[in-house]
């Protein structure tokens, strides 16, 4: 289909580089030009040569490189040779357009081959027509595997758990052991520990493979497991089965039923991946930003951006109408306009620092009953001595900018009181969010900056108006 | 020393819970109040038996929930029980508080037992002196791996490594391997690979433990072992180290000197920590918090806070001195000064939402030279649609509230300017700052603020002055 002299514009494999990034982490712009030439030849041959051998991580970042039209005929020129792992690394609205536009057979094909997690991570998005028909044109063990993993709800560990994992009986001996795993065909692609269950499936302990590896032939697995301490019901939130592996550094966990019976292993790459979502949304919230991805739309970006603009909108009319309890004052003194964002800014600024320290170290679990009273104190203590430093900083310049030290005066003193107001609401507002069952990411930047600008404004111009009148 | 009625207070550890944490995830009150009586009363045994034997980290928790001042009556009352690789679980202010105050003897017997990587996260923030001398104490080749270890950079991946390690010749066979693992004595607590090294201990490859148990005894290390694909050097920062872990999904990786000669092994869970920095600091500094701990004093807390209000301070006289530009305007019409916060207010959200998505997308990589272009014109697409639609909202709302179609006129355009400034800069400010060098999470939102700040008050006061002159 190509001639010689397309051909040649691009090298053999030989001649490619061996990383497909640069030095700034991005992939490659001739290896990304190259594969974009091959995707408009149709060189399928070049495609399965470099693309196909590429990890799944890399295939991912590729496809998110690669123009929007291309990454369908991509995934179509690939045929079987396409690793659907790769879907799992990519953003959601690109995984969803390849997903939709696939063929059902193609996935179902494809599907077999992943780890069942990896499979229900794809499988859970589509929409419930596609996932029948896929789940039909699987094998039954198979089939039963990943709707007993999709039946459990949205982010549990149920959802995440690869379903394949090797059990022994207690009674056997490491060597029995060694010797089933050196016959199996059907073990999972990769493991670190093996499970102890009784006729049941009830899970009755764990062992690491080092220490099988350590212990001699004739030893009885029921003589060196251990109870599993940590085990996670398959109903478990991510987020909690994250905070379990992270307090006592596991690699991999067993996931059981209602009954203890052992359904599915809970392994690192997976929890490592809900700790950075879960990271990622504390930083998106407290900038008042949605579940958005970098792949969104214009209008998809717009609409979720809007609702907290409409929430700051309200809160922003509210200061506003603050300021305009004091029209009076304001066009008597027109300095007063002038200087007032400072008070409110700087409040805004301090109130959020408070609130991020008290947002993370809550997410974390660091602030607790134990010593909220000590950091709230410290808080109060912090603002108290910023206020006073930089009320006396701020009504210094201000006095000197108008020559009238009576503005000085009142803005220190406004200043004062809204680094505690910010203080306090820093810390307290978050607080009470978490106390009420509320994300304190979400909400807490909007309720702080409410009170700081309110009070900002309600102090300098109340203070400004009753010094004045009575002087 | 105690006497009986005291000792009634305090259940036998039969009637101790089982789960030292509760519901809400803090350390149980009455867990909490029996080891401060412990600790008073100095009961060894109760500490012993009720202390000694929590997980390190439930330890570590302990310590940061208990009063100051019993934190190293704790240690002492342990002695030689008190597990040391707690204090790798605590906050950098307590670890130094108890560490500065245990005598390097009780550190020098302690440390030898830790795994090395523990052991070097608590050396290195001894001074120097401490440190030689606990140095000195240890026997000679444990001094040799730490001093060696303690010698790569601060945040290095030679640094965070792991130095006990099993390393085998390519030419043993897989029974052989087991066999010397039977029977060795000095194995790490617990790895999930072997590392297949010459004579010289050059890296030759790499084997994971199910790999092991799957072959037949007969069959030649260097027949299954794989070449590391991703050897990291000891010198590498921890954060691109933890970035090779994410991406190929590794559960430990060899460490390599100039030489290519092993010298330790990373391992997923000090990478896990190194995610959770990296996670953390981004947050902390986009709330323009540096790096201070919840158990800083007040002080410490302040001094850290208030470069960053500083900074803010002289962006918020720029603001006020534009404002000051138009006082004769406002002067005239006060219902400006009332006005001009929401402006500023709904741009300077506006750019932090999209400075939020910019910032996490620097550090994940999502944002390269591949798509930059795209998410700008997108950005600015989304400024647009919401500065038209804000503008009318806002411009009614105004327009209603002063009676004044001119002044719901200016402030919807002077909305529409200042939101595309605001999602300009949102995104040119990381952008540029991660151009040059610098980190976008520690300045993007002072100067995406002042854009905000400054645009906003110029564009609604100086519309408002040109059009009621010429009107």
């Amino acid at each position: 289909m190509t001639n010689i002299d397309e051909d040649r514009l691009r090298p053999t494999t030989e001649e490619l580089p061996d990383d497909i990034y640069s030095e700034e982490g991005a992939i490659r712009a001739d290896f990304l030009a190259m594969v974009g030439a091959a995707i408009a030849d149709r060189d399928v041959l070049f495609l399965r040569q470099n693309v196909a051998k590429l990890h799944e991580s890399e295939l991912g970042d590729l496809l998110e490189a690669i123009q929007p039209d291309q990454r369908l005929a991509l995934v179509k020129l690939l045929g079987a040779d396409f690793d659907l792992t790769a879907l799992t690394e990519v953003d959601e609205t690109i995984r969803m357009e390849i997903v939709d536009q696939m063929p059902n057979e193609q996935i179902a094909a494809a599907i077999g081959d992943l780890d069942s997690d990896d499979a229900v991570y794809i499988l859970e998005d589509l929409d419930k027509e596609d996932r029948e028909e896929i789940l039909a044109q699987l094998p039954f063990t198979e089939r039963v595997r990943l709707s007993r993993a999709l039946d459990y709800p949205e982010s549990s560990a149920g959802r995440r758990m690869q379903t394949e994992f090797v059990a022994v009986p207690p009674f056997w001996t490491i060597g029995q052991t060694i010797d089933y795993m050196r016959e199996e065909e059907d073990l999972p692609e990769s493991f670190t520990q093996i499970f102890v269950i009784d006729p049941t499936f009830k899970l009755l302990g764990v062992i690491d493979l080092d220490r099988i590896l350590r212990t001699k032939r004739q030893v009885k697995i029921e003589t060196i497991m251990r109870e599993t301490n940590y085990p996670i019901h398959a109903d478990m939130d991510q987020e909690e089965a994250a905070q379990l592996f992270e307090q006592y550094d596991l690699l991999s966990a067993a996931v059981v039923d209602d009954n203890g019976r052992l359904v599915g292993v809970l392994t690192i790459d997976d929890i490592v991946d809900v700790m950075q979502e879960e990271a990622e949304e504390d930083i998106m919230r407290l900038g008042g930003v949605g579940d958005e991805e970098l792949s969104d739309s214009i209008a998809d970006t717009s609409r979720s951006r809007v609702p907290w603009l409409l929430v700051n909108l309200v809160t922003a009319f509210m200061a506003a109408s603050v300021i305009g309890l004091f029209d009076a004052t304001i066009e008597q003194i027109v300095a007063l306009a002038v200087l007032m964002p400072i008070v409110a800014g700087m409040g805004g600024n301090a109130g959020s620092q408070t609130m991020t320290v008290t947002v993370r170290a809550l997410a974390t679990r660091d602030l607790d009953i134990h010593n909220s009273w000590r950091i709230i104190r410290r808080e109060a203590g912090v603002g108290l001595l910023n206020g006073v430093l930089f009320g006396i900083l701020i009504g210094a310049v201000a006095g000197l900018w108008f020559q009238d030290p009576n503005i000085g005066g009142i803005i220190a003193a406004a200043m004062l009181i809204n680094m505690m107001a910010a203080a306090l609401g820093g810390i307290m507002v978050p607080l009470l969010l978490d106390k009420f069952g509320a994300d304190p990411a979400v909400a807490s930047a909007v309720f702080v900056t409410t009170i700081t600008d309110i009070i900002g404004f309600f102090s300098f111009l109340g203070l400004a108006t009753w010094w004045f009148a009575i002087s």
